[in-house]
């Protein structure tokens, strides 16, 4: 199978233009078949404040608002993924920035309330992503840029990043073999949160559950570590996690954390 | 050769939900190959006026600064450009929301300096256009619905939606017979532009220029007839101008203004 290798970048790398353009000069450089998959930086929340909306967060969540909604796509599928796109196709490297409703490409379905009313927010499906659109755009020679708006058949939808990261990954390792590639600005893992160089440089789901009930795993990795082993559980080839300041050596294992199942 | 149709839409619709819809319903009725190419309508402005970016205007034309090119770039490749292929989508017509940036589809050089700075505006070319990203996305069965946002090597800039469309024609007239239809609030080219209803059914070369030398035109269709003159002049099939509420009347010459060479 041919090697497709699919980035996720998120955080304060999108705000920070040299930091960005010597991430997308690395990730231009990777052989193969490639996907980039882009949160939206602190733009969309600098927007809001200078639009005067408010922030609504449940349970350390955001709610995705109808104005928010309208932000956050316009920062993620507009500004941040053309922008990204423009860099990648300069850098030679050429490129077509899309959000999951191009294509009808990544379905999602309003998330139902539960108890808690998150909004115009989208859940996905690896099992719906329209694969034959993404081997259009790879096999006609471009590397899709993915911002992580979706929809359903009444509006657009804010939908995490990280798991259409996973979901794309999921999906394609039908087709590819497929490497997955989270980047954020810690240099993986940590065993010690407050130690930057404590990274675990092999982590297994019996570890991870481990360190998870002792509390040794931050709340905000929870969902990507969640992620990456149902990526792995579900034919993705590989995954890491770690600093996208880094990315070549996390390609070559020599930076970040290396998900495993066992 | 087969049939591509390509539709420009501008103005107050794309503001209007209901109106907006009833055209996309219509156009997502248009039989063989198609392409959408969209403005951004008020939400720029209001967008602008609500983050306190002053609209600066030489000569009746718009200056586009650093702020305004981040409002434009979210608002027509952002907000604009997703809702509608969401839309087309949601109709069973597959969709992917591009702008000249994506695919390095739509070249562009920043307008040059003469008398005015425009500031960040791409000047766009047909003989630029990179044909074979569109036949890709209309072979693989996708309509292209594209914002008026392109890129030079540098940076994003804004671009005239009207030439973009024009420009697209012409080139995919050298593998498709191409018609090219201008949709707006007016029912077509009038006489008189107190008449709604006075509409020139046939306009060719001769009777513009004459139209426009004894100030028959009005000053805001002149871009837009240059543009249409210039496409037919390189190889597209049929130029139509017309109210975007009668689409299907103006694909079979019930409504609007035909331009024609002679």
């Amino acid at each position: 199978m041919q090697k497709l290798t699919i980035v996720k970048i998120g955080g304060n790398i999108i705000d920070d233009e040299p930091q960005l353009s010597a991430f997308l000069q690395e990730f231009a450089n990777i052989e193969g078949a490639k996907i980039l998959v882009h949160g939206g930086g602190k733009l969309a929340t600098n927007m809001s404040t200078k639009l005067g909306i408010e922030t609504q967060m449940v349970d350390g969540r955001r709610i995705t608002d109808a104005e928010t909604l309208k932000v956050v796509s316009m920062v993620y599928a507009g500004w941040v993924n053309k922008n990204i796109t423009a860099k990648l196709n300069a850098l030679g490297a050429a490129s077509v920035g899309v959000c999951g409703v191009d294509g009808g490409s990544i379905p999602a379905q309003k998330r139902p309330v539960v108890t808690v009313d998150y909004g115009f927010v989208g859940d996905v499906d690896a099992a719906t992503i329209n694969i034959p659109f993404f081997q259009l755009l790879l096999d006609g020679g471009y590397i899709p840029v993915v911002a992580p708006i979706t929809a359903d058949a009444a509006q657009l939808l804010n939908t995490n990043a990280d798991t259409i990261a996973s979901c794309l990954a999921i999906a394609l390792s039908l087709y590819y073999s497929t490497g997955l590639v989270y980047c954020f600005e810690k240099n993986g893992v940590l065993k010690n949160v407050e130690d930057s160089d404590s990274v675990i440089e092999k982590l297994d789901e019996k570890t991870y559950h481990s360190l998870r009930k002792s509390g040794g795993i931050v709340k905000g990795m929870i969902p990507k570590l969640d992620n990456s082993f149902i990526a792995l559980d579900n034919g993705v080839q590989e995954v890491i996690i770690g600093n996208s300041a880094h990315l070549s050596q996390l390609l070559t294992h020599q930076s970040g954390t290396r998900i495993v199942l066992t």
